[in-house]
Parts: structure tokens; sequence; C-alpha cells
């Protein structure tokens, strides 16, 4: 395994012994090996850990563990508190996406203070596999499924030449010490389910299995390389940047062999969703004037070009719901089913809405609210203002201020986790219902 | 159903309403529901069946039951019986391959001849789904993860929009008569393992699971098209065809941006196999003259260029077996593993060979034999003329002709189903025993 490990470095080009590592450890067994690898390798390296608080306790002697750790090894080491859970209430992420984005600026910050090269972590081969089926459960393209890169940028991945199975037989031949991970999130749950149910399926079916779908998506990794050059070089073409503002030449990308897909990579990096996309190149050589919404941007089509323009901070972030959508990951977790409306029951859960499906205009919104947004709250004939409705509420300010919006075009549809409004309440006419809930605020 | 049949062949924009076509009916539930909706739409078609022998008495109890059901309709039908295993033999490649090459080239000859515009098959949603895990299963590239489109050419799938269940219960509601399909190849057991073991894990993970993965396979359809349009692009610069042989220009070759990338999409239409490129591309910088093989070319390196030269009838096909392979479907399915020389049971199958694995020179060849080939047969001092051997182990001719050699380099390692050389087997000195066995011939 050690000399596995050098010879990976090596093949790989990953850093060179004159360089400096820095190792993100979390205590987990998978960051341990590492730790111990490195140690043992004569690198030169440091530590550097992040408590997240979403464990209680755990995470606090998750700390100390790794504290004591290192202090044995004598090399340097680093460590942060974070208040996870407000950052994610405070900037509309789930937690999930909140810990990863505070870990990496966490981490890019130590690198530069303290002229580290690289910042190494601790996923393996086994980590590639589950990533790209739970990828693949959910909407993905390619670079959903290539797996992550044993270099990109400063972010280093040393421990890819290895399985989880081989990890484990190390740290036991070498009594290393690590402390049991007992996070419990959605994704845990689903990769755990990978791991011990669906993985070892298709090992019984064929087994080479693992290593024929590791080289499979060594050669997607390949076809991703190329399609990215040549969209890349296309989109050179057709984009320009002036005052800060991005212009989209519409001749231009219309004579272009892929002009629909060229459009989609150009709008993804101003966070517009592919049916959007769709709408846009839809009006593409009709109407001037139209409008469209990301959650960072707006797109104006004129008559020559797209322009789009990022949207001031307090209206950003929008999400969409489509007419066959089932459930949603952001800005947070939703279940959406849709019902015939009989012997429905109607939910009093105020994370449950249960709306009538025909007054619906899809794509529904779901974006902050704002000053000036007005509904007509469930049970009440007149309009209100939310700013009011808060007030009546007695809402505790932090949770005025995260409070999102379901949105039928202009109109509210829902004060998500407090009242839907009455012009989308099922009656006896609804025909199908559709229910939302909010699974984890 | 009837109105989502007829819309998507309008939205796909399948075929015109005036045009004829071929029906593939096998008498299974798809092809009979695909002949309903065809018949129920009044749309012009004919109905072709292929009588594979492969399932003896059943194979003709499906053709009979196709002729009943087509002189019900009045349409015209067109029927043909094959020697499929026979197929199979004389052209060394799979059954089911000899099926799918028999089949395909009758469908054309009978469309050109009764002028057809487009032959349909009744693949639907879930044939997609379970494709797409077969060939994750085995080593594939995008091309094996995108699915099989609506349209291609002449051949069209008009029940792509439907999934199992709605073909079930579209037969059942308008009592579809069919035949239920026995077969029991491999392919069929993995399809069935996959729709009854695994899909269902991957459902209950998430619900949203088929749609989604639907959508990612559109996604990938999309890429794949950018990466085959930027490869065939620049194949243009460095493939000339003279005299009929591919020369490729090395210096054009390596100044484009993806030069390894390219050469194994050029030469994979050629059958070269991707570890075979990678040691061409090795080699394109330095020695000249070198010769490298695949099973119907052969590719020389010059100073300046690649030739790629077919290959005589009767040196067609090689197929290779790398070091830690552990399987081959082609030419037939072999079951390849590694062992340790410790209470190691030696085999006296002749469909099993066990092999000194450190004599072997990897990648080990499958090729046919030829005149003039000789090898120490497992017993004998001396060498023998296979010609030679053959006679005396008394070979029936159709045997003789169709029997495969594996080979390390020049050497023969085993006369494949018959013996395998002395040089090569198990002695108390070998340390490590490549077992290989004949899994079906």
């Amino acid at each position: 395994m050690l000399s596995r490990f050098t010879d990976s470095i090596n093949e790989k080009q990953l850093f060179e012994p004159h360089q400096k590592v820095l190792l993100a450890v979390s205590g987990g067994i998978d960051s341990m090996v590492l730790l111990n690898l490195f140690e043992k390798s004569g690198l030169n390296y440091g530590v550097v850990h992040c408590n997240f608080q979403l464990r209680g306790e755990d995470s606090d002697k998750d700390e100390q563990f790794v504290r004591e750790a290192v202090l044995q090894h004598g090399v340097p080491a680093f460590f942060q508190t974070f208040e996870t859970e407000e950052h994610a209430r405070l900037n509309g992420v789930s937690i999930e996406m909140a810990a990863r984005e505070l870990r990496y600026e966490y981490f890019e910050e130590i690198r530069i203070k303290n002229q580290y090269d690289f910042i190494a972590t601790a996923h393996h081969q086994d980590d590639l596999l589950e990533t790209f089926f739970l990828n693949l459960s959910r909407k993905t393209g390619i670079r959903g499924l290539t797996g992550i890169k044993e270099k990109s940028g400063n972010l280093i991945r040393p421990l890819l030449f290895a399985s989880r199975r081989e990890i484990e037989d190390f740290a036991r031949a070498n009594f290393i010490e690590f402390r049991e991970d007992y996070t419990n999130s959605e994704v845990v749950y689903q990769r755990n389910f990978i791991r011990h149910k669906i993985l070892p399926l298709f090992q019984k079916m064929n087994p080479a299995f693992k290593k024929n779908l590791l080289a499979s998506m060594e050669h997607l990794k390949e076809t991703e390389e190329v399609y990215s050059f040549s969209m890349n070089r296309w989109q050179k073409n057709v984009v320009s940047t002036i005052d800060g503002n991005i212009e989209i030449q519409i001749s231009a990308l219309l004579n272009l062999p892929f002009p629909k897909i060229l459009l989609y990579e150009i709008l993804i990096r101003y966070n517009f969703n592919p049916k959007v996309t769709g709408q846009v190149f839809q009006s593409i050589e009709n109407e001037s004037g139209k409008q469209f919404y990301s959650p960072t941007h707006r797109l104006v089509k004129d008559r020559e070009k797209l322009f789009v323009i990022e949207l001031p901070k307090e209206e950003k972030r929008i999400y969409y719901i489509e007419k066959d959508d089932i459930e949603l990951f952001e800005p947070f977790d939703l279940a959406i089913e849709k019902n015939e409306n009989r012997n429905f029951e109607i939910s009093r859960n105020p994370n449950v809405a249960c709306l009538d499906f025909d007054q619906l205009d899809f794509p529904l919104l779901i974006r902050r609210w704002k000053q000036g947004d007005y509904f007509q709250p469930l049970g009440m004939s007149g309009f209100k203002k939310l700013s009011d409705f808060f007030i009546d509420e007695k809402l505790p300010l932090h949770e005025k201020e995260n409070t999102w919006l379901l949105c039928s075009g202009q109109q509210i549809v829902w004060v998500m986790g407090h009242r839907i409004d009455n012009r989308f309440k099922i009656t006896p006419q609804t025909r199908q219902v559709l229910k939302i809930e909010i699974r984890e605020y």
C-alpha cells in the first residue's frame, strides 16, 4: 500500500517531493490512513480540520481526536469551528452545500497564508463509484459521471488508487485509530444504500464490474475533455463581456453546429436551468424584449443579441419546479406529488402545501420575499402585504429574513412553511392536487 | 397509448403518413403491441419475422403464431429461417452477434426489394435503461450509455416513448395475444437481473430514478454528438484513403488537440482494441516499421505515416486477452482467473486450460489456425504440425476449420478445446496459474 501510494503520486505527478501538502483530516478512517501514509513516506505536510458543529458532542470529539493525532506526529495543524447551520440559513443553501462552501474557502485561506502547494483530500475509488451512482439517480450530464480528478487546481486526491477494502485492511494491519462517522444525512443514507445494496448486486452480476466501471469513467472523462474543448472554442466566437455584462451574438450562435447545446453550456454558468434555456432558444428567432431569470442573472432578448445581466443581491436565487418534477434539492429538500382530488386528505402541516393543480402556471418559481410582496392568505378574501403578515404571525427576524415564496408567474402561491394563498386552495371543483412537502428547510 | 403513439411519431418525425414501414415482429409482447398500434392507426405497414432456430420447436411455434396474426390483418409478411449456429461457427462470432448480423441484413434486403421506407423495431424505454446498465457492467464509452436513437438511417423505434408497464397494460386491456420468450442466454439472464433486482433498488432509493436516468441519457446523447462531430472533423485533417488503404499523417495528428483519443477513434473503426492503440501511440514518435494487428487489419508504422491495411480473409479476427482480464465475450465466452499454485487442482476438461502465468507474454492473442502452424502438444517433447495433430485427433472437417488458437507472441499456448502446449504447462516451479475456461464455444 505504501509503495503503491508513492508510485501513484509519481505516476500521476500529483506533487514534487519538496512541495508542501495540506491534508484535510476529519478523523474518519480514510483521512487517518492518508495522514499515516504521508507520515510514513516522510513527506512535507500539515493538517487542517473543520468542526462543522453538525453532530453536537461528536463533532467536538472528532476535533479532539485529530488534535491528539497531530500532536503525536508533531506537524503543523489548523483548526476551525463553523456555524454551519447558520451559514446555510443565511445563504439559503442546504447544510451540505454550506459545509462544502465553508470547507473549501477555509482550506484555500490556510493554504495561501501558510504557503502550502496543495490541499489533499482522502477520496478513494469507492467514493468515485458511489458518486457515479448518486449522480446517476439524479438528472446529470457527462460531468456528473466522470468522477473526480486526481488533480484539479490546488486540490489533489492521493488515495484514488485504493479501494475502501484496501484502506480498511491497511488501517487494521497498521493499528491506525479513527473515529466512526455517524452523520445521517440523505446523501449519506443514499451512499450507504449504493455501497451495501446496489454495488454488491452489480458485482454479483459481473465480478469485473468495479474495474469495468472505473475504466468506463476514464473513457467518459476523455470524452468530456473533447466536448468541453469544442464548447469553449465555439463560445469564444459568440460571447463577449462588455462592462461586466455578457453579450451573446444570436446570428453567430445559430451558425455554429450545435447552437442549442452551446447556449445551454453558456447559460449554465449563469445558473439558468435547462428548461429556461430551452425557452430562450425557442424565442431566439422571433420575439424581442423577452426576459428570463436564473437564481443569479437576468437574460434579455434583443434583436441581435442576448444580454445576461447579474441580479442585484436581494433578487438572487430563483429555483424552478417543472410540471413533472417529483422532488427538488435546492434551495432545500422538497417532495412533490400529484394526486387525483378523490378522497384526498388536505394536510394541516404548515410544511405541506396542497394546491389546485389547474390554477398553477408552470414552471413554478421559488424565490426570496421582498418588500412590496403581497398575497391573499388562505381563508381571507382580501390581500395582505407580506411584511404585515409576518408581523401578525409574530415571526422572529431571522425566520422572516429567510422565508421563501412559491410563485406561479407573478402570484404568490405559498409563503413556504407558513400559509398558502387562497387563490390556489383545494375546492370541490379541483380535479388534481399538487402536494408539496418541505422535507428539510 | 394510441394517441401518444401517433403523437410521438409526429413529434419525433419518425415517418410521414404516406410512407411504408416494415415491422420486425418476433411474436413477443412488445412487437405484437407495435403491430396492434400500427393496425389501429391505419398506417401503411408490412411484417417481417426471422426464425433463428435457436429454441427448437418454440422457434417454429413463434413463426406459426406470427403467420396467423398477419393473416388476420391481411398485410404483406415476409418470413425467413436461418441456420444461426452454423453462421456463428463459420464466421467465428457469438450466437447473438450472428443473429443480429443475419437479422439486419435480411431486413434491409426485404425493405429495398419491397420498397419500404423504414424498418421498425419494438424497443421501449425499459430496454434503454437495461441496455445502459448492461453496457455499464462491461467496459464502455459514451456511446454505450446514450441509448438507441428513435431514428437512425432506415431504422425507427416508435415504442421508445412507452415503458414496459405501459405496454403490458395496453396488451392486457386490448386482449393482445403474444408468445413468451424463453431464451436463456447470458445477456437475457443479465437483462432480467437488471430488471428484477437492480432497477427496483434504484427506484427505492429515488422514485424519480427512471425519469432522471432517461433525461441523463438524453444529455449524454447530445454530448456524444458534439464529441463525434469534433472527432470527425479532426479526422478529415489526418486520414486519407489511397488505393483502398488508409494513411494517417503522424505530424498532423500530433498537432491536433487530442491526438491519442483521435487515434483511438480512427483505429476503432478498423477493430483495433484500445490497448493496442495505446501501444501504437507510444511508438508513434520513435520506432519505424513496427506492426500492430486488429482482427481485420494490420497497422504499419512508417516514419511520417501510419498505414492501415486490410488483412486477407483467412488472417482475420484476432482477439486479445490482457493481463488483468477476467472474461472475454468475443469470439466466444471465456472465463479467466489467476490462482496461486498452492493446492491448485489442474482440470482435465479440454475446455479448460491451466497455464504457467510467468511463461506468458501479454496480451495473449486468440486467432484462427493456419497451414504451417505447429506446437508442442502437452506431454510430448517434440513439435507437431497442427494439420498432423488434427489428423491424429480424428477431428471432423468443420471442427478443424473452426479451431481457435491461444497464442503468446508467436508461440501457440493452447489449441482451444483440444490440447495445451507443453511449454506452458503447470510445473512444481509454477508460482501462479492462469486458468481459462471456455464457457461457450
